[in-house]
């Protein structure tokens, strides 16, 4: 176990009817922006409770945060923040409006011209305007930590950065907005959050026993409460559920002391900015060919989550990680996830040196948990993934 | 699931020469009282380790808080924070000197004359003076959770408190401190970790499905790790294990959404406060006994227990509940530990009686996760365990 330090100040509010509770954490003479996405929130009645919990406040919206957040959008709500001298900031949606958030919070405080020059230099975001989060899509983690995904259509570019001020205040976790989520995302949130612990988990013994423990655990949590959820999104048990291990599954906490990998999300990125393609699946379409190409480095780690996480029993360590590899990806098929890039574009020609040369371009010379892997690396594990 | 509140603003550095860093988590205006216990920290190099990290710190101490920190000599050391004007403690050892340090916390900016009747009202502290933790024996939790225990001699009494602002501003987890801990004492550790989780679990299904994996994942790491650190307390990885278990098993995060049981510590602090035995101990001493007596009530979560934890596999709910009480008693006793309230003291007979007339005396109606049990219950499961 490596050294680390860890500190998570979100406040988690968790469960039935606790969107009304938002008004006891905004500070009373806040002037707040509310952000939010292409409208689902005003169907599904969240839109509602978050008004009628602000009716004293002072209060701006802001919609039309698309899925993966794009700049030139998050420059519009920019200029409102400034126009309308915004104090908080309330995110109310999944990740995409979360990230966005997160973006605007840095970029509403920064003091230089371009808030592009932070994205592009990842260098720790220190300062912030304080937020909260009403979750509406389980996911991406993001209501409980402080990382951020920023894309911007224009150079074809989906960058993560992040830092100590990036934390909510506060998220709202109601699991009954799950009812209303469609199957496609319902089954994107599980494959994402699947995919986070991961990352996380699927590298080398690193003597991380506990947070080995906690992985796995939220692998098989989100294995056992994946066809609830799907079968009836109003199974509160199943929802609550899920809900929470998407959360634990990126708040930091199962990636303390140990290496994380992320070449995966790395290369994901690259094919939703391409052909934008569901950041979710992007990762599904990634992860089986990365383990068969790194098979040797992980397969200690894979054969373990055979064992544990899938009751593989039978052969040796290559045999029950090479399985384990098998399982993961036939769990993808099963929620309804295609892993090949084939099943998305017939256009995927020259996407692996494409990506290779991105990577070049940006001088990421070592991606995963050893920083081993090349962009010559990556462009055959994308082609794997044809 | 029911619905939770949870933050936890405590910052962890963990890891090896980590105590160093104490010096960047003080205000460097600060008058620090520095809290520590009967001197081991003298003789491990903790001490030392300390005052180089503030050389150049206004630092005063306070040696000689005693397991079960107790009240008169904290009120000694809360004349000093008066007198000498304090304004940051600084706990330097287990949960003893922390548990003793939050007391002080709360009692530093506590505006009445007898600290004592916070204490015994039980209302949660919401103010008190900043404190950071340099933990020396893995154990309670106490360096990353906001509940204290404290004890009083001339009454003996052993309450338990607690309240937002008692979470340490800081906590260093260095695992190397295990290396000089005595044998007695890391397997107090292991017990105090391990019932801590079960008292969080053992309850009856409550669909925290996640959590239920979290606790069983510090259960199955304790076991995993408890003869590497009782054969080699130098055995880095094991130490590091057995250190973030004992955080993680009473920080709140397994705590959240589902039952807790806590009658075992309630019964468990009488013995303590009538004998004098070990913490840890008393747990060991209550617990089987418990889980026999409420059989009916937590036998689904001990069959799921026996199952994930024990790999029992044999038989029905019923035997494999029983298998796993008989299984937990069984790892006390191979970590050295007694089981029996008769392996301590010849002197128990009316134990049982006196401990249930001082929860009748309390108005302690309903212990455990129903809050069904009585003072009557209390004096039968007592009384099994002598």
């Amino acid at each position: 176990m490596t050294n680390f330090e860890f500190k998570n100040p979100t406040k988690i509010i968790f469960g039935k009817d606790t969107i009304k509770k938002i008004i006891e954490e905004i500070p009373s003479d806040a002037k707040i922006l509310m952000l939010y996405g292409g409208g689902s929130i005003k169907k599904n009645g969240v839109y509602d409770q978050v008004k009628a919990a602000l009716k004293n406040a002072d209060l701006v919206e802001f919609g039309g945060i698309p899925a993966n957040p794009e700049y030139a959008v998050l420059m519009d709500a920019l200029k409102i923040i400034k126009e309308e001298k915004i104090t908080y900031l309330l995110a109310v949606g999944g990740g995409s409006v979360i990230d966005g958030t997160k973006f605007l919070s840095a970029a509403a405080v920064y003091e230089g011209d371009e808030p592009w020059d932070f994205v592009k230099k990842r260098e720790p975001i220190k300062k912030g305007m304080p937020f909260g989060t009403v979750l509406t899509l389980p996911a991406t983690g993001s209501e409980m930590n402080s990382g951020t995904v920023i894309s911007r259509k224009e150079t074809q570019e989906k960058l993560a950065f992040g830092g100590p001020a990036l934390f909510p205040q506060f998220s709202v976790l109601d699991p009954q907005v799950i009812t209303s989520i469609p199957e496609r995302q319902l089954v994107n949130g599980i494959t994402d959050a699947f995919t986070h612990v991961l990352e996380q988990y699927m590298t080398y013994p690193a003597g991380g026993f506990l947070q080995d423990r906690f992985a796995e655990g939220i692998l098989q949590t989100l294995i056992e409460i994946a066809p609830r959820v799907i079968k009836d999104p109003s199974d509160y048990e199943a929802a609550a559920n899920f809900m929470w291990s998407c959360t634990m599954a990126l708040n930091g906490l199962i990636q303390q002391g140990v290496p994380g990998d992320w070449a995966v999300h790395m290369m994901g990125h690259e094919l939703t900015a391409m052909y934008g393609i569901d950041h979710a699946r992007t990762l599904a379409v990634v992860a089986p060919s990365h383990y068969k190409y790194n098979f040797e480095a992980k397969k200690e780690k894979l054969a373990q989550y055979g064992e544990r996480v899938w009751n593989i029993t039978e052969g040796n360590v290559d045999d029950k990680a090479y399985a384990a590899i098998e399982r993961t990806e036939a769990f993808f098929k099963e929620l309804g996830i295609d892993t090949k890039l084939s099943d998305y574009t017939s256009d995927y020609e020259g996407t692996a040196e494409k990506i290779a040369q991105r990577f070049t371009d940006r001088g990421w010379k070592g991606l995963g948990e050893r920083q081993a892997l090349t962009p010559q690396d990556a462009e055959k594990i994308v082609k794997m993934a044809y």
